[in-house]
């Protein structure tokens, strides 16, 4: 096993069309497939990360802004970010196309977090991230307010312990 | 249309069997279907409230300790906590039953949001909620500070101006 | 194990929505889907009485007389009514919604039977059935009669003695 | 349209391989994804004998006696007995085969009715059947019997008009 | 095991109806639905001819012409044509009816071959075909050349050693 | 519209995990399962190349050599190789993973041959194609002669003038 591993190296590309099943009423796609679809790709690049079985530990809170028409296809694009011990953050990008449109937009950015595990489901370590591109090391360094946010919202730490999540509120005393 | 219904109205039970398809290599549930089963639940429970169609418009972080296991049976329950202008937030809670080990364990508790839309896809106006037990009136209290939150994760409000949210960090001038 | 539990007990609901898949050439949910529903929704319920893995031993008759509609919300309530031994026979209600339209209609009342099963897939016994409310009682004499309409339409008893079930032909020598 | 068609006209045969989604925990088929396909193979018979769109009026009682297991071939053939105005009954016949094992058993038989409709799914009528082989005799016979139970049982037949359906009860005055 | 088995005794019939999630943009049958399909029928014929597990080794190129639209019921007809060792090569005919309209097309006639195995994934020998019809007989016949050129166009075969499959281009020098 | 586009244009990841209902009785991925997601992403990189509505023309013939076991992840990558006035050549590379086991192996080369259309269903004339690496040179200069043994196989060009493909038996008289 590695110390450590590229971004790029758990990049998971995964490409899905719309069907009729995966629609409401409005022959819009469900936001609750779309979770099933981002869960998949991000789960794949944290097996690459760690060549070991992964489970989903969260997945961050996602918006909906752009509907997905039936018939689009829609290309899902995952890495992972940086590693705490065993766990591993995965960033997620969503493109939707109308090809005979010829129209394609960005219509998400989510993150989800795994953890890597042996056969009996206990927690085992994982390669460091080493981030290469000016995107990947913006991804790395925000994964610890990210993170602190996670902990503070599943109230696993204090508010005020969250040096790097109170930063994003610009307050007096943080950086 | 009313100007107001009861937040128990809108009360939903789906309950489902974890199948073989459902499942990851350790035989449990994956998570991105579990999203699947959220949304959906929270999408009718946001339907009674506002007879009308409704779009998913954003979902909560969620964080996964409890693993589910195949065979499994899976009860969720959602209602409507609050509504703001076309908008509805919706609260789900996650139950994972072993009946035959009579095993019966509370896994989630997750807040999905949801748009109101007319046959064009336009939003439109919905019904106030009216909470009436303890339970319902503190979700209705915390709908406001979980939607600062979302603003302020998705870009549309600055941190600074997120006064509910603030007062999670327990900082000198927020209460 | 408990020598008797409350016929609520067992109460299960499940929430379905109708998808293009389960739809028929008219747009309205197939037969045989909601059977498939209607089968897993009892067999929870019996899961729940007898906290033992169970198999469908018998569906009463159905019949079909309302359509439920493409994008109806579909609530499925289950029960269970009475145990024989290590069968338990299994009431189902079903309620389809337009909520746009704001129409609900009770569409289908059925009974499965289930028998209880250890690893090896030898019967085994369950708890007796407390009825407590006229509905519970109501079915829990009327479980008798269909027992006996179950044996003699799978050949497994002769008509004349079947006396509970006689008596619904109203012939003289029955009650 | 003709006025009268054979039985064997709307023979229908479909073979399904019982996959791990479609079985329970002890590996064998639920019965009620058995009723869906039991459904389905029923309807195209139907169709077939009526060249219109048709719709599942009811399902007979049906028992289930023997389990198949995981990875079996199953065999369902179907075929319309008798017609009644609008409405046709089919019978529908299940072979479960181990084939690896050289087992091959015959594990249901069972009766659905179908309504065939025009596009606005207004009942519309169908052509007479006309039975050849001593079996399709028995079930053109049967059929006459079988509809009384259905309409006793469903409520819209008084049991004492049920005259073809007394005489399984071999009571004095009935044939 | 019988050294011998007649090509009808493998003869598998599979009809399915065409669903929304099953359709292209056009509402007709996506071709990899179809393969699926034949994949499925064809390794049934095989089995029941070799009373073993089987895998696919291949499917022959197959040609799409007429679309087959959603509603529409196919029925796929497999049968074994010829056995080499521990393969079998089966050929498969499917037909589309749009019941209503009353119009049935032949659609495709396909091959594909397969392989028995035991329970660790070894080939095993399976009993040899006799073609009784003259068509079982063509069939029978035409698997050399056919065999020839998938051999070929697997490298695994110098076309100039294709004796049968040279003899398709009227050559000088080949029968 | 372009009159060309490069192949690289039209270049489609899909990623896919072997789930149990994908699997044969030795838990491998069946070879019609693998077929379906073939004919999707293929179909994907015509759309990307032409902008329009595809259909399925044909299948080259696919042979299976490697199993790919349930929980591997398998990559399909497809890209354009020529076009032939409506209708594409698509090549398509299939690699499985066993991420855990750290073993990748290229199991399956396919080509598909895809017609554009308009809303009506008639063909509709593409973009060339301009290849640029060697090995999309190579593609496209072998189109051509597997584009004859299509005619040739479903009998819509005769052999003897089928001149590219006769070269691959290294006769007098062809190149």
């Amino acid at each position: 096993m590695p110390k450590k591993k590229f971004a790029k190296e758990s990049a998971t590309i995964m490409t899905e069309m719309v069907l009729p099943n995966d629609t409401n009423t409005l022959n819009n796609l469900m936001g609750g497939k779309l979770m099933h679809w981002l869960d998949v790709v991000a789960a794949i690049a944290a097996q690459k990360h760690s060549n070991r079985i992964v489970v989903t530990a969260s997945a961050d809170s996602i918006s909906f802004k752009e509907p997905i028409a039936l018939g689009n296809v829609v290309t899902l694009k995952s890495q992972v970010t940086r590693a705490f011990n065993s766990s591993m953050e995965v960033f997620i990008e969503v493109i939707a196309e109308d090809i005979p449109a010829n129209k394609k937009i960005m219509t998400h950015r989510a993150f989800f977090t795994f953890v890597a595990v042996d056969q009996n489901g206990k927690p085992i370590e994982v390669p460091e991230v080493v981030p290469e591109t000016p995107e990947e090391k913006e991804h790395y360094e925000g994964a610890l307010r990210r993170r602190q946010l996670r902990l503070v919202l599943s109230q696993r730490m204090k508010p005020e312990d969250a040096v790097e999540l109170k930063s994003i509120f610009n307050l007096p005393g943080t950086n």
